[in-house]
């Protein structure tokens, strides 16, 4: 977190001072509206310019589509993907090729069919449903917040309670966690983001990923760790983050079954076109195949394997390459910041090490407001409380800014208008008193 | 149903022509064994040869990303898939792009989620779930049987009852089916596959499909027409039979929420590794669309734009080549059946025009039995009962034969050994009385 100490704090100012600024912003911020700009800070997407990297996929194949083992990728077969790929996903997520199912181009999807499987069917055997667990009451998730949008859609979509904890720069407090998970054994899951956390950017400590590999234990039974390591080759300065194997230290704890990692190659090839993967115990892989066989007869093995060739021993040059297009995206949004709000004593925000994010707070009761003053200006910002369980933000406060997609001087206008937003609605407040 | 005439029917041979006849089938049998045969006729699998058909999709876009409305089909975005991918399911379907949603690689995956919104979510508006309208009764299917095995998996796997009903050469009887559906509003669904239909490679007649159109008028509350049209193109003959447009009768019946048409490229281009589709009205299309987006950002766009490139305006030549590899195959098996059968009033068979199957009829309680000895001698073929809900052929009598996967020469010996089988089996059966 960064708060800048260079200006006059806006909460020092007197009455008259603040409606000097805000006829000063007001009269800036109709200055925008006149230029009816149509810009887009929401979607944590790749530009134009990071798919291209990867345009060698379509044609790495070159008519030969054999498999190490011998095996024709275009035909079926095989619900745990090709070996080539389950390698590929064990280096993403960093663990073995044996415990990594490579699925469809969707990482998402793997969730959303892992938890209806734990809920309605159970992932450790007969009758381990979590519907059958909780006798009635509804099952519960704990969700560090703020947190992943879609994560959040899925619970609410199944009717999963969720409970918001925090998350801190070295992820959530396992403390918290525990106290929670021991009193109510209802709570049957936990989701993560444990590098390059979205929204915060945080990387999991050692610590934490010893602490949730524990935690089922002092959880009721069945409990899940669900592991969403979406950027764990994204990074944006070298070194980048280590985070450490939750499968290790879960098999060190006698957890095993107890945790699903997750990653895919979304925003390392194509978004929406790449390969997904899920990382289990042998227990839990047989369990989940047995209902995944009877959605389908396997996944996309041809891409499977083009991206097995195109990734395969360059994984690192390859998002080298993407960080020197984002790179400057991230450094034009937080020089923006600094030197707009730095020291107003109105707002801090994450400086990431990687990932697609900077998450940003404002006074609590503002985020909406600012998210709607830069609608009006033509900014189109993630809807304020996207990043908390049923769109609630409880302190109003949280921002989600996704600088990779714009073009460098779009990011750029975008953030001035964003900053200014975030002064008018302040200065606003704090007359207001 | 070809039952040849030439040979001595087997049905009139005296006790001691039957056990000689016998003793000359085990000797074969036993000669077969020794020779440690490897053959398989079990899955509707495309041969190398038929993959080899579509090599040039993989480096068919050579850097060309860009769809027709200019955006880029590597990103994020759409759950309908792309236009012109919708445009080439609706040639498949046979009806028009609007109504059509081009999705992953598994048209499988479609049927399942199709299924399970219907049962849990409702595809008709809040509240109208199946297991809502069935007021805690088991929601029931109905089953053209002998039919596709993994359309029964899904129902038993979400506790659907399934109740088998006579298909013929035009389809179902649709006169019975009407019966069935007026006087049990717990069926809420039927299984079809209308053209070349697996196993037995009927087409549904003209009037069969405006029958089916006009169902759900006479069932209860939310009954799907489920519409498998998998071999679409899949002729063996030319021309192919014709299917009419379910879609247009049910637009004409007013029935057109309640049915939903798939289809795939996965026996066109690479199996497991191509484009899935799925036609319904606009109304049942958003609801489905509500719910997928819990579960996904989108499908492969990039693979659907692969297909669109390859098979835009060649898919009848695709095809054509695509039978002169098949039906060799399948000559060679109705050519040993007519040889090694006819005549012996044991079994009858189909003589497709298209699809992956021949279905085999012997004489009831023997399926079983001639799956085991084929085993025996090293044929593997589908297990009797597989074509049936539940696994349970009443009859103990049909039989599914694959030809496509194996070499021409395989294919061969593989029914040779069959043909024994049927044979011994029958004969043995008949002397025991």
């Amino acid at each position: 977190m960064t708060t800048g100490q260079t200006r006059k704090p806006l909460t020092e100012l007197d009455p008259a001072a603040l409606d000097a600024r805000i006829q000063q912003l007001e009269a800036r911020h109709q200055q925008l509206q006149a230029r009816k700009l149509k810009l887009d800070l929401t979607r944590g997407k790749p530009a134009t310019e990071q798919l291209d990297l990867s345009n060698d996929l379509d044609g790495i194949l070159k008519g030969d589509y054999r498999l190490a083992d011998g095996s024709d990728a275009r035909n079926y077969g095989g619900l745990r993907g090709i070996p080539e790929a389950r390698q590929l996903g064990a280096e993403l997520l960093g663990t073995r090729a044996e415990v990594v199912m490579a699925g469809g181009n969707s990482s998402l999807t793997l969730m959303y069919q892992i938890v209806t499987t734990a809920l309605n069917n159970g992932l450790w055997g007969p009758g381990s449903s979590w519907r059958a667990s909780t006798g009635g009451k509804p099952v519960r998730f704990l969700c560090p917040a703020p947190g992943y949008d879609r994560h959040f859609a899925i619970c609410e979509a199944l009717g999963i309670e969720m409970i918001p904890v925090d998350i801190g720069p070295d992820g959530p407090d396992v403390a918290q966690l525990t106290e929670l998970v021991s009193a109510d054994p209802t709570i049957k899951g936990i989701w993560c983001v444990p590098k390059y956390a979205n929204p915060t950017g945080c990387t999991y400590s050692d610590e934490v990923v010893r602490g949730l590999a524990a935690l089922p234990k002092s959880a009721g039974e069945h409990f899940l760790v669900l592991w969403d390591n979406a950027y764990a080759v994204h990074h944006l300065q070298s070194p980048g983050d280590e985070l450490s194997d939750l499968m290790a230290a879960a098999e060190a704890a006698g957890t095993a079954d107890q945790v699903v990692m997750f990653s895919s190659t979304s925003k390392i090839t194509f978004a929406g076109a790449g390969v997904a993967f899920l990382a289990s115990s042998e227990n839990v892989l047989k369990q989940f195949e047995r209902q995944l066989g009877f959605a389908t007869i396997g996944p996309d093995k041809v891409n499977q394997l083009r991206h097995v060739r195109f990734l395969s021993g360059r994984i690192d040059e390859h998002m080298r390459q993407h960080a020197e297009l984002v790179k400057p995206k991230f450094d034009a949004v937080l020089a923006q910041l600094q030197s707009d709000l730095a020291g107003l004593d109105i707002a801090s925000w994450t400086e990431p090490r990687g990932g697609y994010f900077i998450s940003f707070d404002c006074r609590p009761g503002l985020a909406r407001e600012i998210v709607r003053l830069a609608g009006e200006a033509g900014v189109t910002l993630t809807p304020a409380g996207a990043t908390w369980p049923y769109g609630k933000d409880p302190q109003d406060s949280n921002i989600r800014l996704a600088p990779t997609f714009p073009s460098l001087s779009d990011v750029e206008a975008a953030t001035e208008v964003f900053t200014l937003c975030v002064e008018l609605a302040s200065a606003r407040q704090l007359r207001a008193g």
